[in-house]
């Protein structure tokens, strides 16, 4: 029998000096609520489920109108809350793993992909609020057409999809500033 | 006579080691076209100078135009590039002054300002080119409304806007970078 063998009691091992795993304290070194910490994990779940929530309900408010596959943009609208619907849902589902595992996810490339993929759906999300609001303005103001047209409907999701962009451009910036300065 | 009293010739003192003049060469911390090297000055030079053409093109387009003030978001647009073609003329008269006296703009607090002037000012232009692009395609592909419409000057016009949003995009881009690395 070979009791002078490594390793007997894996769970008394020392723990491991992994990079990834951070204490639950405040880090002096990180800023709160920065991506990286746990801290910024609840926070950026928090931001995730308003996005989800804005953009799954301009995307309803949206598609329960009958005429909005006539206008363009209204079409454009509805594609990106999809997306966005989508993206925040993967990312929140992922944010909630780290925080069930307590694990911050401080890779570099990962850090890169969530800062891409936040700036291409908020500009696609934010494109498609600017000119649903365009066509919203020109009926409503410009040509007095309300009464014809479902202009509530389509002010509220305008109005819901531009509170998911302002809910996005937070993750953005904060991932991206997490990135250049990581 | 105090012969060994120091700095009796400042001129032939050290050079200072002043943070704030770097030496021309490259330096190996800074990436090239960043906007604290010189590289990066003419860099940022010639997109101030793409974002104020493709401005002042988008906003001349659009004023040439008899029936503009009718749409609120052609207003919109107009405004937005008046406001830029101001920016980008201020940030580019500050790098070709830069650019003369050979001094980089190292100061945190400068590319902070740089960096929320250029993000409120491509959101701005971006917002208009996208409502004004939202309105030319109603009016384009959904109405057919061309014959009685300045179409092609609104498609120009919406055309140029994005393009100095383009332009200007980069621009933040690296000066929020910059921010948050530095």
């Amino acid at each position: 029998m070979f009791v002078s063998s490594p390793a007997v009691h894996p769970v008394e091992a020392p723990p491991p000096t992994d990079p990834v795993e951070q204490p639950r304290g405040v880090l002096m070194k990180d800023l709160p609520g920065m991506p990286g910490t746990l801290g910024g994990l609840g926070l950026g779940l928090g931001l995730r489920l308003a996005q989800f929530v804005f953009a799954g309900i301009a995307l309803s408010v949206m598609a329960s109108t009958d005429d909005f596959p006539s206008v363009t943009s209204f079409c454009f609208l509805v594609a990106a809350a999809i997306l966005q619907c989508m993206w925040c849902f993967s990312l929140a589902i992922l944010d909630i793993y780290a925080l069930l595992v307590k694990r911050c996810l401080r890779n570099r490339w990962a850090i890169c992909l969530f800062a891409v993929g936040d700036g291409i759906t908020a500009t696609l999300t934010f494109s498609a609020a600017c000119a649903s609001s365009g066509i919203t303005v020109l009926i409503d103001n410009d040509l007095d057409l309300c009464s014809e047209n479902h202009c509530v409907s389509f002010e509220s999701a305008t109005a819901m999809a531009f509170l998911s962009w302002f809910a996005l451009s937070p993750s953005f910036l904060l991932n991206f500033w997490s990135m250049a300065s990581g």
